[in-house]
């Protein structure tokens, strides 16, 4: 599914944000957590299956109204193979609901490792005259400190199968200036990551105006979205920091283009932990979530105005 | 095990390198390939079996002269959630012979997400009342583009547990340069990225005279290697580019202190496809992977005296 998907999904819900699928066990009510431990004990398999029904349950509550999810690698890794299996299913599952997926994996390798990881999670592993399809995302995060070796073959699965990618460019977290912000021959290194969208993006310009080479710009940064922005307009920002990270829709505002798109909003502990704030013990965990969704929705649109 | 382990096993074998596990199917003799394919049809499943057979055979066949093994997690999961247990199966047969395991995945993340990542290929994962292993490499490597939010969580295994990490700095592959070496407020990236060992590393010297705190170097810059190594003389390196990627004995002898140790050296392709350059179609491939290890290791031996 290319940018120019998620631009139409955006449009259809008129609504710039994503789902952050990132579940630990605390983020999961604990009837769901328990019953699973029940039937697998204490096991790496329970705390998957715990995983799958909250994502599920929060792809159902979510799926008319939230364009995309973007399932965060670390966490399903976290579970070892029982987790590889669950982060297929959640991205087959979303695909199934119509939205589409960033799969959050900021990989980075010399060309012929980078070709496996891009084959891995946009593209096919060959298998005798098969090719199977694996993660099948619809775009992944990919971080340049490698250069351009390190990028061209997640390009070359764009270029083949209309995906998309969101390269690292000003990171959310609040270490992300002790190289990325430091003067690099005369503008700070997250501008020069910048400067090399011009030649990644070649010949991947869609007809939505935006390019299937998108940035990772951090909400709580917003001088330097403001320059990001303006420096690369066609490429769409996926921008996590806001809720819990500490950024507001004021903030994120910047990411946005005139045309009121441009920008993909992600709030993952917002969402899935919504029902700790309502007293019911989980119990309403998919309404809470739903709420919160629509309150994120409707704070992030009436910002961008 | 702690780099004071590996420095044990690199002396007890007097071999300063490391074979790296990366297979894709085609690195595969083909009988093994076509039999796992008889059995499960062209699936993952045949595929992640192939590799698991190659991989025990690689160990059977090395583990008493090679001390490490450096799966790269990308031809893993390539093959899916499949390849995900071959990974966890293969570090784990490592440990049974004896050898230190690299999990070479250069993750990088926010903390709170890099955290789940240390917990996955270093520490624990805590479900219910148990601390459950899931990887349990013995070190893995970490891309530093975040700043030190993104490092903090290894470090805290490494402390926690006695495990190592190695930092890019330099890599091997063409484009590495494009980053890594343009000039930051004086100097090149990559020496700003050493700069920051001294915090990293602290509280993580260990009695072998290294710290946890490594570094990935590549072969095939070893003006960069005789530079970083001077800034970082306690860092244990692990030096890439050995080999198919071009760089020669000669290349890595900078790498090295003057008691003879302070880097590893990888080789892959090298040690996995030695089968075919023997003309035996691959029925000789132990045979084959070990007389090419026994000759990099003399080779590099006798460079470094």
């Amino acid at each position: 599914m290319s940018v120019e998907k998620l631009v139409a999904c955006i449009k259809a819900k008129n609504n710039p944000t994503v789902a952050g699928l990132d579940a630990r066990l605390e983020y999961i009510p604990a009837h769901i957590v328990s019953d699973c431990i029940a039937r697998h004990g204490e096991t790496l398999n329970a705390a998957a299956e715990a995983m799958r029904i909250f994502n599920h349950s929060l792809i159902d509550a979510l799926c008319d109204i939230v364009p995309a999810i973007k399932p965060q690698a670390a966490y399903y890794e976290l579970l070892g193979p029982a987790g590889a299996v669950v982060l297929a299913d959640t991205i087959a599952y979303a695909h199934e609901k119509g939205m589409y997926v960033i799969a959050d994996i900021k990989r980075n390798d010399i060309g012929a490792t980078a070709s496996a990881y891009a084959e891995a999670y946009l593209g096919r592993t060959i298998v005798g005259g098969s090719e199977l399809p694996v993660y099948d995302a619809d775009s992944c995060t990919v971080n340049a400190y490698l250069g351009t070796d390190g990028i061209e073959p997640f390009l070359k699965e764009c270029r083949a199968r209309q995906k998309s990618i969101y390269v690292l460019v000003k990171t959310s977290n609040k270490s992300s200036g002790e190289f990325q912000n430091r003067d690099m021959e005369g503008k700070p290194l997250y501008v020069r990551v910048a400067e090399h969208f011009a030649a990644w993006g070649e010949g991947l310009d869609t007809a939505c105006g935006y390019n299937e080479v998108g940035a990772v710009v951090g909400a709580t940064y917003p001088e330097e979205q403001k320059i990001i922005r303006s420096l690369i307009p066609k490429a769409y920002f996926l921008v996590p920091g806001y809720g819990a990270q500490g950024a507001t829709a004021k903030d994120i505002a910047n990411a946005f283009n005139d045309d009121g798109l441009g920008a993909i909003v992600n709030s993952s502990r917002g969402i899935m932990c919504a029902w700790k704030k309502t007293g019911k013990d989980g119990a309403d965990f998919m309404e809470a979530a739903r709420a919160e969704a629509i309150r994120m929705r409707d704070d992030i649109v009436s910002a961008i105005r």
